[in-house]
């Protein structure tokens, strides 16, 4: 992909546009369900930072200019979880709840320091074969029960622990 | 299935419970979806009368004691499209509406000249095969725009039309 | 109130129903909220019980043969905060979450040793002021993080604390 | 305002923005509800074109760069309806739909020529006296019933006919 794919921007686009506007995003939180729909795990990508830190994240992104949410949904998590994985983009596009990243810390529970970002946040049940690509290393997946403990959480950056937890809220998992 | 089956009642019994209470429903629109989750067609099952008129129905049935609502879901679902039809029960129970249906006409848009019925209603996408069982006929599949035109409509009773548009309108199929 | 107000039962019939059915529930989660809609504090009963025990609870009750939800809402809002409490019923009858308590513990986080219930939870900003009547000594008010601490859950029956988490999750309050 | 103000862009900044990104908008749906929360009326904003045709619109505007979602319904309530409107902003950001206006017709039911805007659609009960602002020149009142009809709708530009039926839809509403 470069710049000049339309929808996409180039470097210096981009970053005109973080100092200027909300910047719109989709997240999802990949799962397996059983036959009745329940969750019975949710996967977090590990990625390594360059300073060697771990962290786990949602799977996450922009929408492009004329694309579609569910289409942005749809790429993102080809994305990040491969072409098998065989995701379950839901039917109605409202958001189980909608995060807004702050440049600012404090506003919100969610903090994204290079830009305001305001992200529609989805669950998706994923049925097939995940195969991270990209800058992740690994999809690991967890039980409802080690999603929501304390140590994994904080290894979400930005706040994504706190949507995470939205999202077992959502799914009737938090305990 | 007879009245000694743990949740089940005898018609005295449900007879006895319909004058004294709301009964709770549980109510799937079911659809196909394509790969991004948009709706492509719903499928509405096809029942003709002892009079012989046609009507048109959502799935729709009641929850028993100690039954949960996903597991409720699931089994109308198969009861009503048969044991193939994959259906995707939702990872939320956050019902896209409840429909209330009164005995008393004009209270709502719902009428059940037997019952004070709450119905927790969901969009349901499902992947396999579908075979009517029970009293149905057929389960047919219309586009959304056919779907929501009066002709189908009105063969809907008791206000199903107006929640198969209010199923449309939450996955934005509403013209 | 008699058992012979059209919609109410005896204690006979009600247990009669609850060893037969799931019975329906409605749960408020009382809250102020700033000019922004952002929820300030969440307002939780204070019960003793007989045998001195402390217990805290959401606004909850059963809806009646022949009531509508939002007028099971209104009803027990007023029964449990008073007739100046001024409670805003939601516009909509998406409920954030269904809660099903069973007698049996272990199937869902709520449990219900009298019945298996099935309760639509919403959020209701109230704006007047609070006079609690019928059994509870007091309402306190909380803000959203002391009423996700530890203490204040454990003082919550029958998974109630869960339910005001999902509740937080839900507004955006949960740290 | 002067582009100066954080947040704001000038006319050509914001014609460069368009071209590249989806811009994120908030839209409201404001209703008068009775003490049961029941929606009795929709209020719409009248607008005379330059060329004298008549537009009934939602209340509608773009999210600033650093400016909360429920800041953004808050400030477009104010714009639209004046002042002394008292908005009830809701309490969770769970938006009843995204409505997707692309500059291109037939990709959603929702049309902008000026450019790809995303929106988060929210009911909001008005309780207080409204006074268009602004280039509106009156909010007028409808039911229900009167809100859903073809003529209300035919005058409602960009899909927000189709917007306003989802909301009563959503509000148990839609006949």
């Amino acid at each position: 992909m470069t710049e000049t794919t339309p929808g996409w921007l180039s470097p210096d686009e981009l970053e005109y546009a973080r100092d200027r506007m909300p910047i719109l995003y989709v997240e999802a939180v990949p799962v397996r369900v059983d036959d009745s729909g329940e969750v019975t795990s949710i996967g977090l990508l590990l990625r390594i930072g360059s300073d060697g830190t771990v962290s786990r994240n949602l799977v996450s992104g922009r929408v492009l200019h004329h694309e579609r949410v569910r289409d942005a949904l749809l790429r993102h998590l080809e994305k990040d979880l491969g072409p098998m994985a065989l995701p379950q983009v839901p039917a109605s596009l409202q958001p189980f709840t909608v995060a807004e990243y702050f440049p600012t810390q404090g506003i919100t529970p969610f903090h994204d320091p290079r830009q305001h970002a305001v992200a529609l946040a989805y669950i998706v049940p994923v049925t097939g074969d995940c195969r991270p690509r990209q800058d992740a290393l690994d999809l690991v997946w967890f039980s409802p029960q080690e999603a929501s403990e304390a140590l994994v959480l904080s290894e979400m950056p930005g706040g994504q622990g706190v949507l995470l937890r939205q999202a077992l809220a959502h799914v009737g998992c938090l305990s």
